[in-house]
């Protein structure tokens, strides 16, 4: 089998019609919708997804946005981290690697990884790499934020001041 | 049919084995478990979830949140407001209006509540009186939040300033 290949996703009609075919889809993608309509981004700009193709058919995507250092509470040291969402494969389409491929392409860029594993994922993300933080309820509030240390990088330990946000 | 009874959860063994039931179990109830099982925590103490029982089976949860009104970016005048997630009921438990009563007891405290459309869900919010938010990236980060606005309070205009949070 190929490897799959990632492709940064431009916003455009195409790309936001196939959008609609994900769980996943909410406020984000109709802001990018109503936002394009308006004018007010450019057809084809840069999204914060990216996607596997399959032909011309969008069958996988995750979004990957760049978090600033001072509002990480995450990691040791505090850094430019990325926040990764969204990750779906279309259900015709899974089982083929598509989702490791995503989340390999995130790990790339070499800056620590925070996502929310969902709906008990979490066997998914041990297995790449990711490992479960220790949960605080202000900090995480409901979420089950999983990460991904590059070489050098610690799980940062809460202190009290972390929580005054 | 006999309009369902909301109860506080308790943190126990019980409600913490029948939590597993729920789609979303994740990292927070496995860290009310460990605090359970190393006495952290007491048996029965209140849990932030509310729930249904049919018969003494749990078939429908949310969890509500108390967030301080000085992180509050969603609400004119800023205020204290709660915070609605993992709300779900079994499935062959569903059609029956345990969501809704779950829902309405949420708004029975009168104060705004914030939740996390998830899954193209955002008809049943509507349908509650819950209203799409306008969706900013640097605050939402991937999220579709819906607000419920009790008399008197609007949706916060978002500044520059609100977003260094």
């Amino acid at each position: 089998m190929d490897k799959p290949e990632v492709k940064r996703l431009l916003i455009n009609y195409k790309t936001l019609e196939e959008f609609q075919k994900f769980k996943e889809y909410g406020l984000e993608e109709l802001s990018m919708l109503e936002d394009l309509q308006a004018n007010i981004i450019e057809d084809d700009s840069n999204s914060p997804f990216y996607g596997i193709y399959y032909g011309d058919k969008l069958v996988a995507r995750m979004s990957l946005y760049q978090i600033n250092a001072k509002y990480d509470r995450y990691f040791d040291p505090p850094q430019d981290y990325l926040e990764l969402w969204k990750l779906e494969v279309l259900p015709d389409y899974r089982h083929r690697g598509y989702g490791t491929a995503l989340v390999e392409y995130a790990k790339s860029f070499g800056q620590p990884i925070k996502t929310n594993a969902r709906q008990q994922s979490g066997e998914f993300w041990l297995k790449m790499g990711f490992k479960p933080v220790k949960y605080n309820p202000v900090r995480d509030r409901g979420e089950s934020p999983y990460i991904w240390l590059p070489e050098g990088v610690k799980e940062r330990e809460l202190k009290e001041e972390d929580l005054e946000l």
